[in-house]
């Protein structure tokens, strides 16, 4: 029989279906071929996009030139835009504001054809330093509410360009699905004086069923009222509320964690379309005296990566409703990948 | 320059970009073919579905039986099943309730080559009829919190089965979407003493840029804040929240107005893939007696249809903020969509 499970800090409901045993070949989708062109991600092609806002690569090299291992350039083709006043225009029971913000590209690897999975855990880390770089800059911006890194990884998950890249969106509202965790973990916190995540991640370890790594500082879990089938969240396993203020040395063992995830992934379902998106702390309001902002340094928030394979559709009744259905029970998810070799495919 | 819209009905803002001009011929999608085999839904075939609970035939023929107009069965492999109590089960952070629900089928028409759109006014109604009559008999079940009725027209919006078909979902939880809506409109008339919908048509119909279809009784527009290209919604110009309650009349020039709707949207982008969802009034606590019901007759509430065609990805931005990124302005959509020959292709 099918279940109702409540999510307790996305505050919402999935159906999850146990009806019979599925096998993970049965979500092994057949991936849609990307059309080769010139591809502007690509070195020696750095003409093709804006400026690079921030590079990895030797001190000795110019900068906008080919030896480079991580760069972080402006969208060509951004939704938001950098330009413009946070002017408010109401009309009737209508209201709008412009599209101010910040559109940039990470690209995570010189190399055309290796994926973020196929990255040794240096070069992993490398991407993670480019974020860390990002947050910590556009956070002078005062316009901006929330800083959104996010992967589509795959034409099926919203990637047309198949070099392997992450994105950052700087937005001027606070993301609602960031809005409500952030309310989730204040509340939590001011009946328990506990970190909300902090407490779910004791109660998974404890459990185990849905544990797919477990290094002792980073955790990999299949979440207990997951949306899709082979969702993962990755979690630090100590405290710590804000992915700008880690380390060298922490960003080394996530790394570690995100590559071993991804490449169960990899290998156990073929290479899978898949989205994940770094949540973590907003900026604050700090000098700016604008409402709208967090008003305090939220430390009851625990930064965390979650991903969602795009292996099925979302039809009339999860957007009608807001009820998703998830076909895989994430204990069987987590078994499933628990078992696979990581570097099977590698 | 793309801007942010804010939806006074849904509480949450879209990003509507307009860049440049788009065509509608960029929208149209290469279309999945569905495997040919025997179709459980075609006449002949009715012992293929479990047992019918309504149908719309001659009154001398028998049930169960070929001659048929519109038949409703319950869903052969269902997500949520009839028989069961809801107990909450709690252990920790987490809890769960069973999946009792039910979960139908509407055959829409026994004739395996016509959409929705090809039917002719009176065969649309006897649809709507069906979906009334559900209703209606459903809401005697006091474990069902909302009826939630949809129809995933094409593989991409989530219908392996061809053959014309909407699905009606009981759930045992308010389905947070609807528990929106309902509460805007609530504190909407609390503030006002007027209903929303109802003043949101008026703005609309003075407005105009936005209407595809008036014929004084029903209006279609293409929303302030769409999230999808076009995106369309269908309401009843005179107030009324419960579609249940309408009269074959009302039915009849509501089939009028969806018939258009969907022949428009047909002729122009050549048979998209979509979704349409029936937002209706809940059932209300009446005499069970129990917490989570709406508990007063939501006359404050308007039902509407709301129809998403499915021509692009939701990728980690959305999935991730919850901010949709619509790349048709609607008064754009609306303008291509009321210019068109709803006829074109029929």
């Amino acid at each position: 029989m099918s279940e109702f499970r409540w999510d307790p800090l996305k505050g919402a409901w999935v159906i999850t279906e146990n009806q019979r045993a599925r096998q993970p070949r049965e979500f092994i989708i057949e991936r849609q071929q990307t059309p080769v062109t010139v591809c502007p991600f690509c070195p020696g092609q750095e003409s093709k996009t804006p400026p690079e806002v921030f590079a990895l690569r030797p001190d000795s090299m110019p900068i906008n030139g080919p030896d480079w291992q991580v760069r972080v350039v402006p969208n060509k083709f951004p939704v938001l835009r950098i330009e413009g006043e946070l002017q408010q225009h109401e009309f009737g029971l209508y209201r709008n504001i412009p599209g101010v913000g910040a559109h940039e590209v990470i690209i995570e690897t010189p190399d055309h054809h290796r994926s973020l999975a196929h990255l040794d855990i240096p070069e992993t880390a490398g991407v993670l330093q480019a974020y860390r770089a990002r947050l910590l800059d556009l956070r002078k911006d005062l316009r901006f509410r929330y800083l959104q890194i996010y992967k589509n990884h795959g034409i099926e998950a919203g990637a047309p360009l198949p070099h392997a890249h992450s994105q950052l969106m700087a937005v001027p509202i606070t993301p609602p699905v960031m809005r409500r965790e952030l309310n989730t973990c204040r509340g939590h916190f001011l009946a328990t004086n506990r970190c909300l995540i902090c407490d779910l991640l004791a109660q998974e370890i404890e459990d185990g069923r849905r544990v797919v790594y477990n290094d002792g500082q980073f955790l990999v879990v299949a979440p207990y009222a997951s949306c899709f089938p082979f969702e993962l969240s990755l979690y630090p396993i100590q405290h710590n509320h804000d992915f700008a203020l880690q380390s060298d040395a922490e960003l080394l063992a996530c790394a570690k964690a995100l590559r071993n995830m991804l490449r169960r992934l990899y290998s156990l379902l073929e290479d899978p379309p898949f989205n994940f998106i770094l949540h973590t702390a907003p900026p604050i309001k700090a000098q700016s005296g604008k409402p709208g902002y967090w008003e305090t340094l939220p430390r009851d928030y625990h930064w965390h990566i979650e991903l969602v394979p795009r292996l099925n559709q979302i039809a009339g009744f999860e957007w009608g409703s807001g009820f998703f259905i998830n076909p895989l029970p994430p204990e069987e998810a987590a078994a499933f990948l628990r078992a696979i070799d990581p570097d099977l495919r590698f």
